[in-house]
C-alpha cells in the first residue's frame, strides 16, 4: 500500500464537518488535524485520531500536511486565509464570489507561486463541476447557448451573506429556479432569459431583538453581487422556525447547452446535480481536487490553479492504466 | 488575430463529414486538406478551400498540418492507421471498441512517444464525455454506484460492425434504454441491473441478393464486445425502407451516479445528450480535443493520451484568463 495523503482542515464549519466525513470514504488520503480560530479544546469533534489545533500553530504542521482544505467562508474568510495558507501548504478552497475570483486568482497565485506550492481555488460545484461543464459545452458546441439554473435549493454563500448582514441572528436563502425556463431550453429553443426570469431567492431570517428588520431588508436586497441582481423575497421567523423548518441544506442545478450543427441538427448537453446536502457534497469535491493538488505539486505545477487546468484522471484514485481499461 | 491551428481529416464518410462542418463552427481552426483511400478527384466535397489528396500522400503535408483528425472506424481502420498517423502528425481519434482500448493505446503511444507527437485516442461522446463523467462522478463520491445508459439512438460502431457482416448490403443498430431502469437509478435507489436490463440492440438490415439470413442474423447475434452480450433484435428490410425510416443517426444518452454521502444523504450526479446527429456531434468533440492535441504537444507532452489527461481548459478557446473571469 503505498503512502496516504496527509490532509489538513482549516475551519470547522458545516463544510469542514463534511470534508472529515468525505476523506473517510477514500482510501488514499487521511486526516492529520483540524485548524480552528476557537479553542481547539472546545471542539466538538469526536474523532480519536484526528487532531484539533489553533490555526496560529499551522506553521508547525509544514512537513506533516500535502494539502490544506480551506472551509471557511468567501465572504471574509478565503481571501486573507486562501494566500496565508498557500504560502506554506497545497490548498484547495470552494471561494464562489463569482464576480472577485480574478482579483482573488492573482493574490493566491503570487503567494503560491512564491513559494513552491499549487493552490487550487474555486472548488466545489459552482464554481467547480458546473464552470467545467460550461466550458466544455461550449467548446464542443461552439455555436449555441448555454444556461445555468440553480436549486431548489439552500445556498451556503448567500445565507452566510444574509447571515453577516448587521441585525441579523440567523437565516437562511434558497434559490428556486423555473420549471417553464427549463422546458423551454430543453426543447433546444434557445431563448433568451434574464436571471430573474430564471430564477427567485428567498431568505428566512431571524433578526436579532431590536433590530430594523426594514433596514436588513433593504440591505440584503441591495447586497452586490449576491442579491442586487435577482428578484428577492424576505421572510422574517423565529429561531425555532428556523430549527423546525429549515435544518436540511439541499441543493442542485442544471447547466444546460442547447447547440447547433451543420444543417439545423440541435444537440443537447446537460449536466444536472440533486444534492440531499450542499456542504457534504461541495467538501467531497474539494477532497477529490486534494488529489490533484497533491500531484500537480509533486509534478512542480505551482501557482494558483483552477478546476479548468485539472485532468479528470487527476481526481481519481485510480491509475491512468486502470482508468483505460475499465472507464474509457 | 494569432495563427490558426491547420487541420487534416483522414477518411470521408459521416464522421469526416461532420469534422468539415465541425471546424467552420470555431476561429481558431482551418481545415487544409482532406485525406482518402478513393480517388482525390472523386471526392464530392464542394469546398473550394480544402484539397482532396491521397492517403500515401499525407507524409507530404508534416509540416503542413499540425493535428490530424482521423476519421476511420474502429473495427479495422483505426489500429492500422491512428499509429501509422501518429508517427508523423498530431492525431485525435474516436476508437470505441472499449474492451480492446488498453493494446490500442500501447500501440498509438509507442509510435507517438518514438516521434514526438501528441495522439489523443477515444474522443467523442462515449468513449469521451461519457467517460469523463464516471471517472468524475466516482472520484467526487465514492461510496455509490454509476450508470451508463445509451439512446435512444442509432449506434455508428454498431452499425459500422453489422455492415461488415457477410451478406449485409446495408443496415442500421439502435440501442433503446429501458426507462423504468433508468428512474430506479434516478432515485438514488442504486440497483443492481445487468447490461440487458439496461438496454436492448434492434438492427434494421438490407441483405444482398440470395445472402442467408439466418446466418446473417447469427453471426450479429453472436458478435463479440458489440452484440454478444445483449438482448438484440434483427430485422430483415429493403433498401427503400432503409432510405425511408432509418436515413437520420439520432442517439444520446445518460451517465447517472447515485452516491451517499455522511449519514445517508443520498447525492444524484447526471450527464445526459440529446443528439440530432451523432457523428455530427463526435466529431465537434473531435475538433475541440484537436486543439488540445495542439496545444500539449506545444508542451511537449507527447505519446498517446486520453480525456483523462487533458484538462478542460485545453479544450476551450479561450484563455485562461477568460475562463476564470467569465465562465467560473
Amino acid at each position: 500500500m503505498s503512502k496516504k495523503i496527509k490532509l489538513g482542515i482549516v475551519g470547522y464549519g458545516n463544510l469542514g464537518k463534511g470534508a472529515v466525513k468525505a476523506i473517510k470514504e477514500t482510501r488514499d488520503m487521511e486526516l492529520v488535524a483540524i485548524f480552528t480560530r476557537r479553542d481547539p479544546k472546545d471542539l466538538d469533534m469526536n474523532e480519536p485520531n484526528v487532531k484539533a489545533v489553533h490555526i496560529s500553530d499551522a506553521v508547525d504542521y509544514k512537513d506533516k500536511i500535502d494539502v490544506m482544505l480551506l472551509c471557511g467562508g468567501s465572504a471574509t474568510d478565503l481571501p486573507e486565509q486562501t494566500p496565508h495558507f498557500a504560502s506554506m501548504f497545497n490548498t484547495v478552497d470552494s471561494y464562489d464570489t463569482h464576480a472577485k475570483i480574478p482579483e482573488f486568482y492573482q493574490s493566491v497565485h503570487e503567494a503560491a507561486s512564491k513559494n513552491n506550492t499549487t493552490a487550487i481555488i474555486s472548488v466545489g460545484w459552482d464554481p467547480g463541476l458546473f464552470s467545467i461543464n460550461r466550458v466544455m459545452a461550449e467548446s464542443v458546441l461552439p455555436n449555441g447557448e448555454t444556461y445555468t439554473f440553480w436549486g431548489k435549493g439552500l445556498s451556503q454563500g448567500h445565507s452566510d451573506a444574509v447571515r453577516r448582514v448587521e441585525g441579523v441572528k440567523n437565516g437562511v436563502q434558497y434559490t428556486i429556479p423555473a420549471e417553464d425556463a427549463i422546458e423551454k431550453v430543453r426543447s433546444g429553443q434557445n431563448p433568451e432569459l434574464t436571471t430573474a426570469e430564471k430564477h427567485r431567492r428567498v431568505c428566512y431570517i431571524v433578526p436579532e431583538e431590536g433590530a430594523d428588520k426594514a433596514e436588513i431588508e433593504n440591505t440584503i436586497k441591495t447586497m452586490p453581487n449576491y442579491f442586487a441582481d435577482y428578484d428577492t423575497e424576505v421572510n422574517f421567523i423565529t429561531e425555532e422556525e428556523l430549527n423546525r423548518d429549515h435544518s436540511k441544506a439541499p441543493h442542485g442545478g442544471f447547466v444546460i447547452r442547447g447547440g447547433n450543427t451543420g444543417e439545423d441538427n440541435k444537440q443537447i448537453y446537460e449536466f444536472s446535480l440533486k444534492l440531499d446536502s450542499n456542504p457534504e457534497f461541495t467538501s467531497s469535491v474539494l477532497v477529490a481536487y486534494a488529489r490533484a493538488a497533491y500531484r500537480l505539486s509533486n509534478e512542480k505545477q505551482f501557482g494558483a490553479k483552477t478546476v479548468y487546468d485539472v485532468a479528470p484522471g487527476h481526481i481519481s484514485e485510480r491509475s491512468a492504466e486502470e482508468l483505460r481499461r475499465d472507464y474509457l
